[in-house]
């Protein structure tokens, strides 16, 4: 499997990703969208969900501060991206701190047949159904061996791509799995990194033409733009990231993207 | 028509200005309203609207995300704030793209007695039922003549004053036409860059005596400090330029709006 | 009373800070307490308050944009949290300006046992039954004595610690009272600056073995924070303020914290 790069074609197309996320995302994840070249629209009013699926280039939902009237929009809004054969990110935060989230990511897994399931280890793991220590909503530590594991088997078990997000990053369709070296420790300390990053493999996935690649080149694009605009900052300068993280992701060229990209596929 | 200056007034009365606003701009609308000199407040429950108009000057409503029950909070507010013939602006985010969208506007210009429109060309086109194109929640394109007559048209419609915001803005009370011609290509690239400009025009309308003056300085004081926040950064800098923005609203003073303005009275 | 270093035991322990926040607050709050080394969570899903009371540390309410749906889940957190005897930081935004938010705080208060009041003068002052001119959910003036006395008569009136938050801190156990001098005039010039105190007391009262010292550890730190923040800046440099807080509360030391540390034990 090779390396594709579908930024240039996100940036002609400007997909518009229709977001239904948490509320301390929100903004960041409209920003960095904006940023590398997508259009970002938030909604979960039921209302609107169909129409807004016709209009859509893709939907990511994100289940961080879920109502249950905004997991029924996100429902609603899956059933009819899948109706359209339009991309679905699913991002399953802290689902296995608590039975509620449980109950949210196994309702939404049954009614929607998401595209991609984006989450940290301890996310994906319990949604594989392999034991695995995690804090809060936080992801918790483990071996590689495993997290390829994991990642394969979550894919395998619900037919979807997902894209395990950690120090390394595992995607996996199922058969194959591709380990992403890039990244930067500065990630996992500003908060909703993982969201915007859910948004970014919607906008990608818009673009490609096979699901795998797609989120590969997203990934990629965006752990590669952690690193740039981590050059020069101390691991505790977050709020300095913050800002040049949406700045990198304007910046950054699929040329920056090839030179840095460091990825294995096992 | 000239250029009259408020921002010394706003800074000395510090008015209240009430946000009912969408989850992605709350807390960028809350910020540039603090540094320009105004005091914000964001609530949507029906419980307080009444009361929360007797304490504020301005009340700047925005349907970017909004659920019925908030549209429903827009309409108390709004209906508070005209008894007391206190500024109301509204915001009509995504008015073209959802049916439900165009509900909601319609409900709410029915029911209250708006003093200022803003939103983009296909925005306001679609309020003045104008034929126009657009993608999402963005603007689109069309040329100069059009967006004049759509400004005014807009403005004469509903008997109120219009902010049509664009590489140039259209500012018309349904006779005048006004273009204002400062701004920067940043702009468009951050979220909520024409959210925050609706508070700031509540915050001007606030203190100023005449309408249409009031948010001709708006728009110039917003327009402008976004010139002097672009100062020296490339096109893709919006993280940047997101940062330098509340410095540049907090920084300015009227000789800067009076030293860069380009406003031309059609 | 002697200030009590809590910082290396916070960042070893990483508590995780349930927050139940505003929507204007939610992102900037997750971030800190980021930067400074706990864990944030946000939910106001009351299915899920039980269970992410067994897994919290602390527990940071605050009323900003609260429905009456978000105040019901703040009294079932709160008693949860309560039965465990894990702390409670509550934030009564704006208690002074309506009758809404009057009976909001009433009700929290009547249900839930808090181990921390952290507000404006205004906020503390109407708690305490004492009168204070206010403007909006902003602070107001007075002097000195008077602000002592109301966060003595809040803390004593409630049984809790009170953190009344200004150009001088007062904080207070309803017998001690502590000022703090420590600060910047850029706080009040950024939105949420108190909101995210809030957090950051949560997140050292769960590792203090003294409350009051904890609370005067949390204040400490977060002031001289924003006082190496805001080095070199004018006071209307906010965005950059904004950035720079977050970079210096994953920076500061235990030891910067004691070498800037203006308090008194009145």
């Amino acid at each position: 499997m090779q390396h594709i790069s579908y930024l240039n074609k996100l940036r002609q197309h400007n997909p518009l990703v229709h977001n239904i996320t948490n509320l301390v995302s929100a903004h960041f994840t409209a920003n960095g969208l904006l940023a590398i070249g997508a259009s970002p629209l938030m909604s979960s009013a039921h209302e609107e969900m169909a129409e807004l699926a016709n209009l859509s280039h893709a939907l990511a939902i994100n289940m961080g501060t879920a109502t249950p009237a905004q997991i029924d929009a996100m429902m609603i809004a899956g059933r009819a991206m899948n109706a359209l054969g339009k991309p679905v990110v699913f991002d399953p935060v802290g689902v296995a701190a608590t039975s509620y989230r449980q109950k949210n990511a196994s309702d939404i897994l049954s009614a929607v047949k998401v595209t991609l399931i984006r989450g940290n280890a301890g996310e994906i793991a319990h949604l594989a159904g392999v034991e695995w220590s995690a804090h809060g909503v936080d992801a918790g530590h483990g071996d590689d061996d495993a997290l390829a594991h994991i990642a394969k088997s979550c894919a395998k078990k619900y037919d979807t791509l997902v894209a395990l997000s950690g120090a390394t990053d595992y995607l996996s369709d199922g058969e194959t799995v591709i380990t992403v070296q890039n990244g930067t420790p500065l990630f996992p300390k500003i908060t909703a990194s993982g969201c915007l990053l859910g948004g970014v493999c919607g906008a990608f996935l818009a673009v490609a033409d096979d699901g795998l690649a797609g989120v590969l080149d997203a990934v990629l694009t965006y752990t590669v733009a952690g690193e740039l605009a981590s050059a020069g900052l101390t691991d505790t300068q977050s709020g300095t990231f913050y800002t040049q993280l949406i700045d990198a992701l304007g910046t950054i060229s699929a040329e920056d993207v090839q030179r840095h990209a460091r990825f294995c596929v096992l």
